[in-house]
Order: structure tokens, then sequence, then C-alpha cells
């Protein structure tokens, strides 16, 4: 998929990493994925991979290295919180070869919230980054996420881990957002390959991706364009209009 | 985390792998791989990682080969159909050198479903694999999926995937099943965290999560114990409870 690698100087590349043994248990659906996804595209920044590892630190840490350096951007899930399975910050440190310690600015809100005696060792834990981040706030509940060079630390908790990308999807250096084109019809994708095929190769720079679903019992297939161009979006887009009608079919436009 | 690397002969291991531009771009929640963890850790198989990427050719041929390597069993799924952007299966026989070709029983069974003239060369694409594999049958619509050695491709279509390896799931090779154990109470993780590692270094055999949330606006932690002996999970259970009691908390068994 041509489109899915653009090389303009544009490009500004990212992954998501979750971590978490419930994910991988199937204890938990993970929903961090898909908002990351949308609000990536949103923001121009081009999804490149994703990964699920369990909590064990070799795994955090060889994983975190090989996705730093391969992106642009970084963003992790889970891990942030107090108990002994929450050990991604410390992992992060580790694989920055940075010293792990109670970042002052966390350390000074979490005096102001907790009660004299309640600022236990393991809460204390949730103020750890690794030197020289920035926190990313949580507006939600205590532990900060932060960030270290191009690698964003987020919570697990779906309602947390939102708030805190909202807060930091504005600061994303990424390029114009990723848009598409929809359309819907009932023709068997068997009938549709060719012509569309034709139609990526004409336009090797745009997404054209095929997707059959069944729908209130009826069957249909989503022709999803994407790309960044609206123009040359909508022109593809009325190419495979042809397409359908060619082949008999009404499509429609979602 | 101990458990999630029991080092035992029993230990069997699989990554699923999840191909599709649809998922990394945010047009698709991803049930797959939820509905996967759920059905190996019943069949015994620890599944250690996950991945989601583009329908890149070389992406989906490294990425094979690396995770085929490094676990018992791989999972795939995507890319199975007959449109240009379906070439899970080509790059499967490329990660493993083989040749590209019509398979004998899906091609007969194709003959018999489509009427003469209906099949075509896209459709025809559905019918080949790597040269050697064993199908995996398609319960539902057209294309099958197929076993080459340790990998099962699947579709990506949630009910089709769902159907293909409910019908492989029996023949896959695990140790027993990995058991859980559920208590839900309303003490705070970071009063909990203390007493939870001591109990988890009692317990190096176990996995402990501990899984905040908010259920009808009370907060709440579910601390899941994972294992594979019943009567030890049992004692870690009540540990557990215990700890929670002694908080001044309520277990509740879920």
């Amino acid at each position: 998929m041509s489109a899915a690698s653009p090389s303009t100087a544009e490009t500004v590349t990212a992954a998501v990493l979750v971590i978490g043994n419930e994910i991988l248990s199937g204890r938990t659906q993970d929903l961090n994925l898909n908002y990351l996804a949308k609000g990536l595209a949103a923001a121009g920044v081009l999804l490149r991979e994703a990964r699920v590892i369990p909590d064990v630190p070799e795994a955090i840490i060889s994983t975190v290295n090989e996705l730093r350096n391969r992106y642009d951007y970084l963003f992790t899930t889970g891990g942030i919180g107090p108990t002994h399975d929450d050990i991604t910050s410390e992992c992060v440190s580790r694989a920055f070869g940075l010293k792990h310690t109670v970042h002052p600015d966390a350390h000074k809100a979490f005096l102001s919230y907790y009660q004299p005696g309640e600022l236990n060792e393991a809460r204390m834990r949730m103020a750890m980054t690794p030197e020289g981040a920035e926190l990313i706030p949580n507006p939600i509940s205590r532990a900060p996420g932060f960030r270290i060079a191009n690698v964003f630390v987020m919570a697990g908790i779906p309602s947390v881990m939102q708030a805190m990308f909202d807060g930091i999807k504005g600061s994303l250096r990424g390029g114009p957002p990723v848009l598409s084109r929809t359309l819907v019809c009932a023709i068997p994708e068997g009938l549709l390959a060719k012509g569309l095929g034709d139609i990526q190769n004409a336009y090797p720079d745009l997404d054209i991706g095929s997707y059959p679903f069944t729908r209130r019992g009826t069957f249909g297939v989503a022709l999803v364009v994407r790309g960044r161009e609206a123009a040359r979006l909508d022109r593809c887009r009325d190419a495979i209009a042809d397409l359908i009608r060619g082949l008999g079919g009404s499509p429609v436009e979602e």
C-alpha cells in the first residue's frame, strides 16, 4: 500500500505500545489503540504499528527501545499505577538509561492532595519518572503520565488515557490530517476486485481498502479511500463510484 | 511477572498478528485479539504478544518470520479476501519461501460453488495458499484460511475469524488451561499495593494483577490471580481476601 508509506517531508510516524497482562489474557478488551489511531490520524501522524506485550521488564525495555528508535513518536498505555504490576515507568527509565527519580511537580501535587500519612511508598512510586521527563496531567485520578524524548507514557484505563491524550495531542508535530472517503455498495468483492486494483494502480499515492460486512442481515462492501488531498480523494471516489455503477450497483457515500 | 513465563515442559506460547490498515487508521475497532486471547487461555496456550501491522508486504513478511520463529504458534487475522489489499496469503508464502499455488481442495470447492464464468482471477486468488498448506474451513463465506507449519492464517471479519478458530482450537497442543480467581473491593490501590506485592512475592508462580475501575460511578479495584493449579489459586485468593479485610474492606468474589 503505497499510501500507507508516503515519503514526503511531512511524514511523521508513530507506534502504540499497549502494556498489560490483562489484554493478553483476554480479561480486558483493549480500547486505547482505536482511540489513539483516530486521534493520530486527525493530527496527521501516521500510525504504523501497534504491539501488545505483558508486564515483563525485559519485554517492555526492549520493545520501547525498538519502537522509539524506529518511529517519530511512541505512545504507551498501561502500568503507571501504584501496585507491583505497574512497572512501565521504571522500565522506560531503564530503556533510556536514565535515573528513575521523584518528579518534583508530581511530588508537590501529591503532597497537597494526600493527607499526612497517606503518601506511602506505593503512592510515591506514581510520582517517579525518568529524570528530565515532562509530566502529562491526569485530570481524573492521581498517577500522572509523562513524556521523555519521543515517548509518551499514559494510563491504561481508557477514560484516563483519553484525557491524557486529549491534553497532549495539540503539541504533536504532524503533517496534514489523513482524510477519507467511503462508498458502500452491495457488489461482491470478487467482482469489484479487478477494477478496484486498477484504480489503486492509477492512484498509487492513495490507500484504497475494501471491507466486506453484514449489516442487519444484508451483505455489503465498504470501499475506503485515504489520503491527504481532498480533491484527489474526490476524484478517486468518483472513479470507484463509476466502477460500482458499471457493475450494476448503487454506490452510497458514508 | 513470573507467572507470565512459567518454564515448565508444558509451556506452549503464541503470538497474534492483526493485519490491516483499517485497524491502524482507527476505522475499525479490533475484536479478534480478545477472542483469540480467551480461546488460547482456555486451550492452555500462553499468548505472549500481539501486533498490528499495515497491508505492507515487507512488514508482513518480516513480522511473520520473526513471530513464527519466536513462539510455538502464530495466528494471523485479515487480508485473505479477493481484493488488491488482501495480500496476507501471498506474503506468508514468501515468508516461508514456498510456492504460492492453487490449493486443490479450495479449487474444487470454488468450482462447485460458483456458476460457470463467475470464478474469475480475483476469486481464484482466494484459493491460493503456500504449497503444502492445510485449509482451515470457512463456514460463513468463501475464502478459506490455512495452516502452514505453526502459522494459522485466518479472516479479519470477526464472525468468520471466530468460526475458523473454533474449528481449529481442538487441534492445538496446549498445557492445562489458565485459570483465574477475581476479588473486587473498594480499597484504593495505593493502600493495597504493599500487601499485594508481598503476596505476589510469596506466590511467584502465580500472576496477580490489580485493575482499578469505575462502575456506575463507584470506584473499585479488581484483583485477579492467574495460574494453573486450582488449589494454589484458592490459597492466593484467600490471602488477598485477608489483606482486604485487614484494611477494612469487603472482598467480593467475581
